[in-house]
């Protein structure tokens, strides 16, 4: 069905190059889906349980994500005990739903291969024997 | 709105763990697409343009993948000339829907977060000054 020639002019068709390597680390997008989710912030203790990082592993993906300016990082004080807040910023925001926008259409494509494969199963399920 | 109390149940609600890392890598992802979407095969050539990877990637990533089952590879030849065909197998079409399962609920949960978002956003605009 798909011959070359057909091929030749989709170049790039299934490369998703909006999907940002900050953002498709799994970790990373299961923390910018927390903050996206929780946009008062996070503290880092409910972060890291939502998200089921260690420690360390959260404070490595926020530290990237502090630097690529998707994430703000505030140290302060609850009842006298040290806490840290995490938000996701302005920016952040706005790269994080673009990149759900290709997400989106990777879920498309897979759906319309699925249904069409599902379609040719049923007609030779139907076809005479 | 979210006290630790509330979060405290939800271990791990964003931590999205069916995110298969063998599919999740972004030319891994294009590859598999590509091959769900044309489930006849797809010449080397035709899914490098798809994918728009160069053949050294190309040949890295499928390796990985036919370790773990989810390509197979054949040579054969087309007029003489050699060639390479790729498909995706049984087992990587289950594991690459169960994947897109997750990226469902990655979106899902993005939608609802930017919905609740943007009606709050209104509620203000909205609010009599």
């Amino acid at each position: 069905m798909s011959g070359p020639k057909k091929e030749a002019g989709r170049e790039g068709r299934f490369a998703y190059e909006g999907l940002d390597r900050v953002i498709h680390e799994r970790a990373r997008l299961s923390v910018l889906t927390s903050l996206i989710a929780h946009p008062k912030g996070l503290r880092f203790n409910d972060l890291k349980q939502l998200c089921a990082l260690s420690d360390g592993n959260l404070s490595r993906h926020l530290q990237v994500l502090q630097e690529a300016q998707m994430v703000q990082i505030a140290k302060g004080f609850d009842h006298n005990r040290p806490q840290t807040m995490c938000r996701i910023t302005v920016l952040g925001r706005r790269r994080y739903l673009e990149y759900v926008e290709v997400l989106e259409q990777v879920v498309r494509d897979a759906a319309a291969a699925d249904e069409r494969e599902q379609g040719r199963s049923l007609t030779r399920r139907l076809a005479p024997v």
